[in-house]
């Protein structure tokens, strides 16, 4: 039996809690999770509630309809989703395929609950690994004068496949403001820098440059601006003069992989809330 | 402002969250936090909410009384707490020191919302600290003949100073059933392994013997079977074949102080609820 | 060009040092890595030297011949490894198919210097993982009253194959005595709690029911007593209340792949010297 | 019985460990620790040599003359140190206290082989804990008019007191150029953020600002530019959306003095190279 999701941010006030949980009581609705959390600087209130449907007197639609109305009454920004819906994720990747690979053998062993009906790349070389999972593999070569009609091109193949979510398992292509603007908190990178730390190009040579202690891995939903977009998730592993630069990519490819997997399955599992180009985690 | 904090255990049903919420807010409460969790073998619900008693309509004392109406509803476990009290803490000590200086001096930084009256050892070293910290110290030597006399002299000035919690920062006499019988869940234990490996005696020669990659130490509450009671906080360090016995004990010392002053914080924040032998810290 | 690598171990007197250095300058090989350590307690000394081949005077027999006569003066226990031999490891595995596909990934991408001939079993799961990656699969039904007889049978199989190293991929078959003397520190196993907690079956079912807040993953060389051998590698990650067991589970999946990964990747750059039924790891 | 250590670095080629270990052998001395080090890249060799006077037949000033012609034939940079040497510490704050009061705790517990003989402060407030811990405390209030003259007031002190080590305890003061010549790599730092993410003010604010999921802090030698020196060692610890930036700052007074503490201690060890501005440490 399936459960409903209701992710809400509102200014604070008095009562919110308490009809919200009324609202699903008053239903026959049994709360399964509930995790509120209040930012004290902006005054704003969020919060993560999971119910059962086994028995509850709403069907979906009239869930939504009422629940507006609960809403408005608060002026909440709020999104409702249902867990036995399996989302559609894109993975797009370029050269570098070890996220890829992490990403497709975990949905084998069903640690994700989505469907990866599509690879992008604007290399070949992810066609084989493509094949042996049986995804649909589909190859943008992309440079300075094609870009937007690559874009455009990605995009109708992005909706033709009912896209929900891209996940960019190491993809060097930078895109477009407009771009973006179809999947607002519904792309999600893997950048190999703790972030704000080395943004861009080669983090890794740059690291072991600088003779830092720690790297890091970070992901992120993208948003226009290269690598400032919310943060999901972050990690760091020890290094020390001892690594070659070699050692750092060998140890960072393990990170990037935890760090991602781990975003991917935050945001498939509902657990995030974008507010303030910040993240709350209801983990 | 004070804030009232409630902590509820019961079989979980419908309509829990939505009748403690309606109790708050119908007397005009505001939630600044709820967490809630249920477990599912055992089919339990958890919750821990705080309200502003800013514009609450009911003192007190009335709180409890029409709380307990919520709570006999549906067979709650329960206990209320109000934020502006300040609990009384007496710290046990022997010779190790490092854990009784790392609380003081936190608690000078008034990072513990407590007062400290008190600090009863079996030995005489920790006099001096306690002098410079201007608490009161009282040494009770104990040997195998004067256990129970010493335990009852213990409880009859902790009565006296009105302590609401005993820590053990390295207390190395085992209280007996009796004792440990007038503080449930309020005794705090940090032992020197990461349970349940190596309970008991030498923790960290046995560790260092058996070769081990990495150390721990644990926080936890007190009960009658010696090092068994229920983890609060616990933690690991790795460790090398390049550290010697004193090392291990070196870095053991600072795991020590960071996982007890954790588990103390905790309980001091009303975040602990105790079921099973195990906890739900509602960080 | 190659690389000789020299792990000595013996009791501690003046000059060792000395002595292994000349005898690589007094040949012309430039050493390129050079790690000693001396345990205080049993006054041994060890240490881990690497020199090129290239411009070496001596061939191979003759560098072990010479270096004889170095540790005879000394009583040392040493082993001569060349990097250019690739060492042939056998995997065994049951049915948790996870660490076994991790290695064969990592393989693939050359993480590993060895060549990895062949799988064993006791169940038929891991049959299409071996197939995919062009690995001899090899599948052992064993109960109590054949396991001598097929233990002998792989005997046969792994000297066929000239099988330098086994590694026990969530293998669930305790081996006998007598298998386990042909291959001396030349068995790791992968084991799913911190070592010496929960040794055995099913720690994470034990781990749950101990509400530990952290569990962790031991990987070590098989001796005859079962999860006692010497300690190579070990890791911890924090879990809470949230987390069922199945949760417990799937975290611990990814922290065993990472600790296997990391001992079997340490003993093929033959960075591992074992006494006192405990590792040095010269990292 | 005191033990000498060398540090050393040069360009690398053939029989550089063997003429330094035979220099020690010859004199009869027996090395306790060795460990070398080679930066592919710049063809650069490092060690650390340390060796048991028991029994050597050199004395001090003799060591050091004959080593020089050691040196001299592999165009070496060296430096020797007597373990029975105890450094002159002095201790620079300003307001925030905690890093202050940790390593004067740590060193009543004799962690560190050290004096500590002197505190100096652009404020008046760490003058109660300087005296507790009978320290002279020097108060040298600083604004842009006086830096110069202030800076060569204490350079006196400094010189006066015979500092061989100036540790900044979050010192707010900027050091010029010139103060900063007379100590090179003698004058450690924290930063409370994970460097090069945050470099000069405020650097929880902006951490909390980015919304970022790990903290960090950072220990470096100090050189003109800000921030920028080479550094010793770094930690991170994790955040979420509920920490607000008190908690942060919390979270980050821990790690600021155990990052500290550990760089200081490396110092105090002799443990640490440094090149290229960045750091080879022998642990």
């Amino acid at each position: 039996m399936a459960n409903a999701i209701i992710l809400v941010s509102c200014p604070d006030q008095k009562g919110i809690t308490a009809e919200i949980t009324n609202f699903i009581y008053r239903s026959n609705g049994n709360i399964e999770h509930a995790d509120q959390h209040i930012d004290k600087e902006t005054n704003t209130f969020f919060m993560r509630i999971e119910w059962s449907l086994d028995g509850f007197v709403l069907n979906r639609e009239s869930i939504s309809i009422e629940f507006s109305k609960v809403a408005k009454k608060f002026s909440m920004s709020w999104n409702l989703y249902f867990s036995d819906y399996t989302p559609n994720v894109a993975i797009f990747v370029s050269k570098h395929l070890h996220c890829l690979e992490d990403l497709l053998i975990r949905h084998k062993y069903q640690e994700f609950h989505c469907n990866i009906p599509l690879i992008i790349s604007n290399h070949p070389c992810a066609q084989d690994i493509a094949k042996s999972f049986n995804i649909k593999f589909k190859e943008f070569y992309i440079d300075k004068s094609n870009k937007q009609i690559q874009e455009k091109n990605q995009l109708g193949l992005l909706q033709q496949e009912k896209i929900d979510l891209i996940v960019l398992a190491r993809y060097t292509q930078i895109f477009t403001k407009s771009f973006v603007s179809h999947f607002p908190n519904k792309i999600i990178n893997i950048h190999h820098s703790f972030l704000p730390a080395f943004p861009g190009k080669k983090p890794y040579h740059r690291a072991f440059d600088k003779g830092v202690k720690i790297i890091g891995a970070t992901s992120h939903y993208v948003i226009e601006e290269l690598d400032c977009g919310p943060i999901i998730e972050q990690n760091t592993v020890r290094t020390s003069h001892r690594d070659s630069l070699n050692d750092l990519i060998q140890k960072g490819k393990d990170l990037e992989k935890s760090v991602f997997n781990k975003a991917v399955k935050l945001h498939l599992q509902r657990k995030i809330l974008v507010y303030n180009n910040k993240t709350v985690i209801f983990d």
